[in-house]
């Protein structure tokens, strides 16, 4: 039997719990343990047996665990994190602040390769799924466009955007792919789309006592760069209605890719994922990166990658020779 | 400025046609030339200034050819041509028939590596993108199921045995996915279904003079393996109508990987494909892997390789840094 991929977990919010699930629906892989900075007596995993330990005494385990799977957030965890981890484990993120990938990468190499090791950034599935059907699309279909939708998905930002407006006790924002955009660029015409055009912005609104509904639907509609740009409906619900309808966190889209060859022949690529829980897929698309963060480290291909690196094969279980029997 | 890539063509039927026409799409690439079996003399290209030579003397271009792209067909041209070329060239060719990919792999493999050559196989959508969905979706949805379904698409296969039956003049077969079944699968629930639930065929066929329509169709929906097992229409129309309505050769379909992460989360991930011109597609992805096949012939990576082996940046003509600024 082949010995099992050692695996850990740095942090454990709604990421860290994905990972752990997913990493149990992986039969060549094994949960070492989750690393954290609180108290590790205040976690409770899903599987009690597996243990916690303070992320402090992480260096520790530099000899236990084949892939540390980083699941802190990209704005205050991952820029100091994953370039002090990746000095010391094979180790993979998902680092999702498009406009500062290029310097995190480099500062993640600086600290992975003349350490031989490995490390993975940015995958989930944007970045991760969609880049790669973005890089896709467009190389192969060099005369055409490429179009981004999202939704329909519960927006954490935008969310939080609400939330702030007072009067506003709680809300959840959900982005909605315009339909008819959507079928226009399916149908193989290529729109130039305008933002409002693209997607528009639902808003389901728990009130404070007293608060005046028009005052608040106002705040939000007219906020700038959040919702100015976009048609956007608020709905006022009730704290229970809320609880009960919205908490969970949906999201998906799609890239399709249009353009043409030869003359005037459509050819249209889509992807598109319809994702229950957000954080539940993009776990599942860490895990399955760790395989291959994990050969890479073996085959002494050190440094930082991203998803545009690794050869698809490397992600699953299975030998190259039964891939291409099964699958091809 | 860097030099072109310097492509050759063997064989030129729709594919081959194909390929020319993607080549003028990459501005990195550069046409030799095109092989043929037939008369040199005899083929008129989509630019007249590319000059047609016959494949007798293909050797000869060994030192001017990077990459030579097969554009022979998988039941009596490449399972020759495809070892004997990969000896003497960097190679990628489009073999299809999925339950001989395994031996026809190891045969151009020991054909190229001993002579430091790279082979790019069984490139496409399916064997190609298709496969590729299928590996990502298994390895990021362990707990699940995937369903590849086809067109609506012109089979050339069902086309001619629906012209070998007595009677019929001229045919074309369409492959249509069944729509109720795509809305389960789509849906989350994880139907099984059988050959009929997934597919229904429709035939558009002339008649010879004097045939009996009623025998006809009779001869069609009766036909083992090709229309036993799903509901077939049968159309009758006028050569006329054929040729108006029914002459290009369109395709596509769907792979749906359905799965769970967590407790009872549906996660749906879907890869579509609506191609005017099915030869006109694959010779696209035909063209973006001659790319990764030079590049690994540079790196000496070299022996036969499937869409599994190639990282997805090597088909872009834009630098990894590039890539992780524009597009991940």
């Amino acid at each position: 039997m082949t010995e099992k991929i050692q695996v850990g977990i740095a942090g454990y919010g709604n990421l860290g719990r994905g990972v752990e699930s997913a990493i149990y629906q992986n039969n060549d892989m094994e949960l070492v343990g989750v690393f954290t900075r609180r108290a590790p007596e205040d976690l409770t995993l899903l599987n009690a047996d597996i243990p916690v330990y303070s992320i402090h005494n992480i260096e520790d385990f530099k000899e236990k665990i084949d892939v540390l799977i980083l699941c802190g957030g990209s704005k205050n965890d991952l820029p100091e994190q994953g370039p002090a981890l990746a000095k010391h484990f094979t180790t993979i993120d998902s680092f999702d602040t498009h406009a500062d990938i290029p310097a995190y990468f480099e500062k993640v190499d600086a600290a992975a390769k003349p350490n031989h090791k490995t490390a993975i950034i940015s995958v989930g599935w944007d970045p991760g799924m969609f880049s790669l059907n973005r890089l896709f699309g467009e190389s192969i279909l060099p005369e055409g466009t490429t179009y981004t939708f999202y939704g329909k998905g519960l927006s954490q930002g935008h969310s939080d955007a609400v939330r702030r407006v007072p009067g506003v006790k709680n809300a959840v924002q959900y982005t909605i792919p315009n339909e008819e955009a959507v079928n226009k660029v399916r149908s193989g015409e290529l729109p130039e789309l305008t933002t409002r055009e693209e997607h528009t912005r639902e808003c389901f609104v728990v009130l404070e006592e007293g608060a005046d509904p028009k005052d608040v639907k106002e705040a939000i509609v007219t906020m700038p760069n959040y919702f100015t740009n976009h048609d956007t409906t608020v709905h006022f619900i009730s704290e229970e209605e809320l609880k009960r309808d919205h908490s969970t966190m949906p999201h998906g889209g799609f890239v399709i890719r249009s353009g043409k060859t030869g003359e005037d022949t459509n050819q249209v690529m889509e992807y598109t994922l319809k994702l229950d829980s957000n954080p539940g897929f993009t776990s599942s698309v860490l895990v399955t990166y760790a395989r291959a963060a994990y050969r890479l480290q073996q085959q002494g291909d050190y440094g930082a990658k991203t998803v545009f690196d690794i050869a698809p094969g490397l992600l699953s279980p299975k030998s190259a020779a039964t891939l291409r029997k099964e699958m091809l």
